[in-house]
């Protein structure tokens, strides 16, 4: 009944994400060597876990090319500093209507449908310690995409990284997405107890509110992990709204550009500053050994 | 401070839905003429706004055939019982995907995408004087189909409901379709106060614990009025829940087909029971006039 | 995740209660014979648990008199239908100041302040299944009067009880007297798992907002048995929302005098009243011996 | 809808309170010179507000000597910094009975209950710009003693503190001291839109998780200011949740004696740390000058 507060935090960066954010800074990496550098820069500010994406090395849009999460895998591995791995697995379930008075054919450009075996293969390949499920379907921040994973493929994609031993962060962008989760876990296609990501602030997901935070939080099941973030602007906010709700925390230049009004971040300086807001309510931040041990992961050896 | 229980209540019966449930009851009306007559029952029996759907009057499937919703409008509007009428403009947003490894081509029975013209054709025709709008993008419901409305597709039918001075009533399946709504009304899309029904307990929406609802009326704007629902064995549950959060409520059998245990019911029976446990409460049922004065409403005049 | 709602819900019905109410209606019982004739009336009507206060049959004004208490528990041990009795232990707690400028010495005529032993004699003597523990201290409603329960005091009356083999409801009638609750439970005051009756929107005490209750509700512990009331007018209303949120229910003339609007009750009238909203949710009520059951309560031979 | 966090908080430094802490750290304040002292160290460090309680300079006992009151604000008026002036009214209504067993007579030396016009002699005479109001009764923390403010008396204090000109800040404790407070304003007794401190994980007021404040924070009228603190070990992760939840800060050795295990604090070390973790969530701390504009408070010249 007292604040359930976390006393023993992991920060995860997230590093790059796959948003049209590249022109937007200069410290959004593009390259496999950049973003694995700016992982390695984060993990030593104190992040236990980075989460990657890949980007095309020139353009900087978002790819799912095999060759870049290898790239990016090994950098990180062979980095003189440790930190747990976790490679999105969300790409490949985009789609672009074609107008609003005729939604087919799809817009080609704006869609990315791939099957789940597919969509897994960087899993399958790099073996990271934890790779993302972004659990459910919905419209997409403010660009007119759909962000699309069925019941049908979660329970396909949940299977594969079950079988291969990699821990899958559940994405939980509303309350319908938790419930699902759930779901996967009562039917034994995650392992329980389960690892949960709640994504507030993404449009037109879950707003931001702390109502309907702690809704979410009430219904997350108490043996489970969580971590939480806001998009945007309400980054630091959440770093201690997600401690003090009892969760982890996730910064990086995935869900937001900047360290103040005017001031472009980096990943590390996101990170430094997650450490002293958590360290400043009284909690500790743990590393990545500690969080291997919480979520029983294992460490995979360079190649 | 005190509970903000709502004292004059407005029950909405929907008469049947588009769900394969036309084999599971008998009671499941199919024939316009069917739907018309459960829905004048729903309405001597205290509802005061009807939320129709159409179907194939031999099958029972789902249909968008403009001359049965105009069969039903015109014999509910003839009919010896004033109601509010509601139609669905929620059919023509479905997808259902070829397989888990290869999503398209999409399954060509399992979808219906049209444009937004379409989709509002038969509002446009019947004028009645509320009409659905479901408000996001979701896995819905135990089939693997997802229920697809994109933010540019619901900015045009908002702006064609609103031309036509019919009421968009906002179906919140999830926190994030409410938030969208007010971004709706907002941009100006939706008039100021909207109407929206808080749909409960469908998977994998918004599910119906009371947290979760709470979040989600705590979200709703002071001026706004609410109705909400959940899905199934909870619909009479859900009467008692939203009376007290302040709302009006909905039930029928497109949402739950058992009066009891064992005991299929017909519209007029659920809404009999709804009527007993609002009156049960201490507040009391109102009627279509006073529906139609609390939310501005133009009865259209048989033809 | 999905609605916690109870399906077995006990009725209890607070049969008189302490308030000056005897003259605001002639419904409300004032000799042990009336007070005890109701309470079996209000067990015909469904009620699993009748909790009993004695007044004056004469003046109807609130006593602590033994053989009073020992005529209403002996009248309902002989009654024909059986019912879990609920003696209150609330009564000797009760401070009234002198004046707002001088608040001591007290006033006599508001003020009842006696010792542990003395305020649960009446328990040890008729060895009801259940007796109240007001688990706090607060201004108590309109009058000008104080509730005085200290921490020492809930120590040594709740060992009593506990040493009696008497089950105590707590009384919480705000959320830090829950969390007290759960302090005398984890010094082994009380035993585990525990009673409580949550009493919401008595003046100065919790309010009856579905906010205020959830956060209650979310703060009773998974094994204990809860049960919830509102004073006033949304006594009917808080039948569901107590129901609703997984919990038993209490009505009666304690809390309520009123039916409807103009129509004074009888308690037998409400828990009838109760019983038909319970039952329209799609709850069943249980009666007394499965409450005994669920509680571990031994009933007491008549003598 | 989006995360309502507070851009613009003011930090209040709670100097030395009246609890028996001074002999559990040296930094304690205890004379009026070492109170005002260390309020003006807090004001340097970025406290926009110091609340104060006097004390006996030799013993550190608890005291309501006027004299004391006087040269504490005396010293923090002609202190080289701003500071908005907040003087308790909390003393004077405190009750530690005889025994279980005999409740009357009162333990004198845990006793001091005077009369309206006494507990508010020092507003009168100091006029601070603000002074705290206890809005109810209720046991008092670890000891066995009770918070006595009837609701009588908080109508005759706070009608005194209205015509002195000085700000009311309600010190809520529970939920139903906040339903009083505005039971207060809707009397006329405090004007509004009031301030309200909501003081959580007070024992045996509300305990200090989410869900509980939260409640709290959704019954604070829209155009009241409030703000928030948790007693003892949360005191730092309180900073963060009040300003998510849109509100204002209270730190300081009243509440809290560690800045963080095996390490005593400073009233000014407490507040730094305070404005470390507001400004990296992205927030401003604003100062007493803005603060008397936001509440409308009127600063006493120095003698």
């Amino acid at each position: 009944m007292p604040l359930t507060m976390n006393k023993d935090v992991f920060i995860t960066c997230a590093v790059t994400g796959s948003g049209s954010t590249q022109d937007r800074s200069p410290h959004v990496p593009r390259s496999p060597q950049q973003i694995a550098e700016s992982a390695i820069d984060a993990a030593k500010a104190g992040a236990a876990v980075v989460h990657c994406h890949v980007r095309d090395p020139e353009s900087g849009t978002p790819s799912r090319d095999l060759a870049y999460y290898r790239e990016v895998t090994e950098r990180i591995r062979d980095a003189d500093v440790d930190v747990v791995l976790n490679l999105t697995a969300g790409m490949g379930g985009d789609i672009t209507f074609g107008s609003t008075e005729a939604p087919f054919p799809v817009n080609e450009a704006g869609t990315d449908m791939v099957g789940a075996a597919e969509r897994v293969a960087h899993i399958a390949d790099c073996l990271p310690e934890i790779c993302t499920l972004d659990c459910g379907t919905m419209n997409f921040a403010e660009a007119d995409y759909v962000m699309t994973n069925t019941p049908g493929m979660l329970r396909a994609m949940g299977q594969m990284m079950t079988d291969l031993g990699v821990k899958p962060e559940i994405e939980a962008f509303d309350t319908g997405h938790l419930w699902f989760a759930k779901e996967l876990v009562k039917e034994g296609v995650l392992d329980s107890p389960a690892l949960v990501q709640l994504c507030m602030g993404v449009p037109w997901g879950a707003p931001d509110d702390l109502n309907t935070f702690m809704a979410m939080v009430n219904n997350v099941p108490d043996d489970w992990t969580f971590s939480a973030f806001a998009l945007g602007r309400n980054q630091m906010a959440y770093v201690a709204a997600s401690v003090l709700a009892g969760g982890n925390v996730r910064v990086g230049l995935e869900d937001n550009l900047w360290l103040e009004k005017g001031v472009l971040a980096t990943n590390a300086q996101l990170v430094e500053r997650a450490v002293g807001i958590i360290e400043g309510m009284g909690a500790k931040i743990i590393g990545p050994d500690q969080v291997r041990e919480n979520l029983g992961l294992t460490k995979q050896a360079p190649r």
